[in-house]
């Protein structure tokens, strides 16, 4: 099967082909405009592809819900050209009238794509965090991804702040959240460099700390069989490593399951699929 | 149809005979001692009473995966009689072989009734907390009750601390975690005396500032069409109005969805089931 996939993220526009076993066969980037400009370039890229299905993971928030008229509608994005944007209903536009099309949140997608073919193969739970500039999460809970009232948005979530942290914190929403504490931007604003710039232990160690926090919350939320994290800030060489550490003393044996005692370094990962797991994870949820 | 239902807790056992529709006909309390003095008064009840199915809603941990050889078995509990109690084994065999019996936590079984006659009725999804002695979480989501590597314990999540709180956390194993903070136990630790007897306006507001964390996280993960607090803090006069308040303000406008900006009172409720909401999710779990 010729599988279509798109993911729409706010910089660019990842578009592949490939088929139902997660292999992609060609792909290119395009960068994010306006849709009218973007589009018009996603079309083309795959105008005679004989594509038979698409998926698409997208920036957020975006409408979820299939049972929803707004489906595949991005909601209100600080991304003024994009606010309310029809992206699903565009799409359709395009294709044949009967090509099945599905929409997640990008970090949704990679949640999938981690279960599928990834970190989680062969489980039937997860969560993907992607931190970056950001932070995103996606979670599949007993096979499903999670949708409700929106989707996971738990980049956000409340954590406890380190004794000695007073950095007030980056996001323009809530300050000290999880997303103000610990993403690129946090980090770039409370040390006053990129992270691939900073050495200092103790700043690696005070990610870690908010880090390991994130992954006890989702693990006591969503009771994940995995906990995934990607992103440009898990690039920095041993930080997984160290969020394990903390996770395992945080947590002190609450879960006595030997999956977060034992086995730590298998259920707190780096992501199975690498930088593509978006892509496929798009491809991934028309399967 | 008549369905037997246990809810078995750490103090009692209840037990019930009602039907589909959620009616309770006739019910009892059994004070919970050993497993095999329990077990012989909760049989007893149910003795002649022609069930057909049942539904069990225990206190946790206990495995809910129905895939699992254990399924049914109370795990490292520190009610040490009770510890790999094989609670769903010693059922069966007072039962008939072939009789649909069900075992989930007390809490999701709360949430899973609340979803199919209480507050959440008509949903797909919800989150139910009970703030007690600890605090206990149960969530349905897009239908289904919440399980993975075990089942959720979102009442040991992290909060961020209040700037003016001191007090170190009541919890055993996190000190400061949610519970730590927010229990009927930490309240009776931090202000010497029972939630009943408090009147301080300032213990309310700083109750109702971790309760409202509680809620955001727990929409931030689980996306929840419906969150409800019960349990016996609650029954404090205006709590969950304050809680409405600090989340709101806390959330600040971050998911721009009517629900949990306009209509937050019908977002954050209190059970629509009342006390029974326990009983009866036992009961909806053979449903």
């Amino acid at each position: 099967m010729i599988i279509g996939a798109i993911e729409a993220g706010g910089t660019k526009f990842v578009c592949g082909i490939g088929n139902e076993h997660g292999e992609i066969f060609e792909k290119i980037s395009i960068p994010t405009r306006t849709p009218k400009e973007t589009m018009k370039d996603v079309f083309q890229f795959f105008e005679g592809k004989q594509i038979e299905r698409m998926g698409v993971g997208s920036f957020g928030p975006i409408q979820v819900s299939q049972d929803q008229p707004d489906y595949g509608t991005i909601l209100e994005t600080p991304k003024t050209d994009w606010k309310y944007f029809p992206l699903l209903d565009e799409i359709k536009k395009n294709f044949s009238d009967d090509m099945l099309i599905a929409v997640d949140t990008d970090v949704n997608a990679a949640a999938f794509a981690e279960m599928k073919w990834g970190a989680a193969k062969g489980m039937n739970s997860c969560v993907y965090f992607t931190v970056g500039t950001g932070i995103g999460a996606g979670a599949v809970v007993r096979g499903k991804l999670v949708h409700g009232l929106l989707h996971p948005e738990a980049g956000h979530m409340f954590v406890k702040r380190h004794p000695d942290d007073d950095f007030k914190g980056s996001c323009p929403y809530h300050g000290d959240c999880l997303e103000g504490l610990a993403s690129g931007t946090s980090m770039r604003e409370r040390w006053g460099k990129a992270g691939v710039d900073i050495q200092d232990k103790a700043a690696w160690d005070l990610e870690a700390y908010y880090l390991a926090q994130t992954a006890i919350n989702a693990l006591l939320t969503y009771s994940p069989e995995k906990i995934i994290f990607g992103g440009g800030v898990l690039n920095h060489p041993g930080l997984i490593d160290k969020v394990r550490e903390q996770f395992s003393k945080l947590l002190n044996g609450y879960i006595k399951k030997d999956e977060v005692i034992e086995d730590v370094d298998d259920y707190i990962v780096l992501p199975g699929l690498g930088s593509e797991a978006g892509l496929k994870g798009s491809l991934a949820l028309v399967l």
